[in-house]
């Protein structure tokens, strides 16, 4: 039964264009009835509510095997059709193993929108004008994490090994897929010093285009107060140089540092003066209108009253 | 001269792989000293400080019709090469015409790393434990313009054609590649809603994941304050269905609206009455150290005296 449903999940074009070998099965539907009950020419796909329509290669029963030529006269019979129907978009779904199909559709065409792991996602605008096609993430997100001992007024600091040496910093890296910024703080502070700590807020952001270090996409690297839970440092030999628990008021003057650091560093003396409500964006967690999923919304606290 | 050049980039042993046809050209340099030239077997390519290597299949001199099993062989024989080196990772630079050897690139453990327009590039951890290649970009960027007439006390919003009628929220959309916040801002206030305005502070920030218009990845939307420029409204029908310049402490209190809009029209109303500099984190463009590039860095202003 499974390769009758397979075959059955194919158009008559493919089938014809495959040179169909119908092997030897027991199926209750006899073949040309298969042939009768597909109606569309090619590929087969999703139509979303922008009009334009998805194909998963690996869900259109093609052969392993098929050949760039094949695929591509396939291919052009469906954009035939999905010109014809009005379609907007079309995407393309392709795993990994089924590469060449993405080679035989750049030549319709097609362009890479984006690819992870196991599969690349191609696109093709075809409406009017400029195409209107939403891009791809553009962003990298790095945290840095400042835990502050406002009993001490001292602030963590490390010295990355593999940069300019002597420049004190914040520990920091970037956020795994789908971490949350301040979870992002405190895990690589952890790894990085071996001080556990607590997220408190956000302090600063930094946007930056063509980052040398984010293959010429963008970076956004922010900066957040922690507190820490202890306080015995049990740095990272493999990442840091050294790790100490400095006077911000030292931070703030020292010309061993970067200018973002030396930055929050007077932000962070100005907060241990004046309080910190006057420097930092608070987080509070709320749940998304449509998914139901949460986000987390991070700007100045609004007095209880407002 | 071209051909030998082409010839002359290719290791012997890919030459011998390909059945090296040796087409007849006049070049200074015979054959026989060309492959006493090269002592390396298979592909080459750029070795970083990590102790990785960058193969680009477009600067190799592959044949265009090369296939995937003889690139696959070839790969092969580079990857043991590179083992005995103790290179940690390998990246490969696919053109998308090349895509097949993606494919054959997947049967030694190569994935996806990220895909734009024309190319594709992979890759393989060949260290010790966890991967530790860097990651791409993992966020998309949206920007709302919250443009406050302070004159009259009035914010300019829209209502969405596409989305939940009858809700007001404030022009925006996502950042175009290599776009500044700010930017983003200003430009879709001006196409949602013919209105002229200059950029302020940053307001709030949201960090949301598995973003369903993000093709599952995250979305940082950020709400800035702009001034206007201009007053009059034209706004664009594609994409809204209202615009007016409505209250700040009616667009607080209304239902018609979204939770973010809600929140964000307190924080303009404790700004009208307060003083902006109580709820602005203010923009600064800085000199990246390394590059020479800007950045622009954002935090609550500092009286001036710190």
């Amino acid at each position: 039964m499974a390769a009758c449903a397979l075959l059955s999940r194919l158009s008559p074009l493919l089938r014809e264009r495959l040179g169909c070998r119908v092997r030897s099965f027991s199926c209750a539907v006899p073949c040309s009835q298969l042939h009768r009950a597909e109606g569309a020419a090619g590929l087969t796909g999703k139509v979303d509510r922008f009009g334009g329509v998805t194909v998963n290669l690996a869900e259109t029963g093609l052969p392993a095997d098929i050949s760039e030529h094949a695929f591509s006269r396939l291919l052009q019979d469906s954009l035939v059709r999905w010109k014809a129907e009005g379609k907007m978009a079309v995407w393309l779904r392709v795993p990994i193993s089924l590469s060449r199909c993405a080679a035989a559709a750049s030549a319709h065409g097609f362009t890479f929108h984006h690819a992870k792991s196991d599969h690349a996602v191609l696109a093709l605008w075809m409406g009017e004008g400029e195409s209107r096609l939403p891009g791809f993430a553009t962003h990298q997100v790095g945290v840095a994490g400042a835990v502050v001992d406002e009993s001490t007024g001292k602030v963590l600091v490390v010295q990355d090994k593999n940069k300019t040496k002597n420049a004190w910093k914040f520990p920091g890296g970037l956020s795994d897929p789908g971490e949350n910024i301040g979870a992002t703080a405190v895990r690589e502070v952890f790894e990085e010093t071996g001080v556990r700590s607590e997220f408190r807020s956000l302090l600063s952001i930094r946007q930056q285009h063509q980052h040398p270090g984010a293959f010429g996409m963008s970076d956004m690297y922010i900066i957040c107060r922690l507190s820490p839970i202890t306080y015995d440092i049990n740095f990272c030999t493999h990442e840091c140089l050294r790790c100490e628990w400095l006077n911000v008021s030292e931070l703030a003057e020292t010309s061993s540092t970067t200018p973002i650091t030396s930055r929050i560093a007077r932000l962070l003396l100005h907060g241990l003066e004046h309080g910190f409500d006057k420097i930092d964006l608070t987080m509070e967690e709320l749940p998304a209108v449509y998914s139901g999923m949460f986000y987390q919304l991070y700007h100045r606290q609004l007095p209880v009253h407002s």
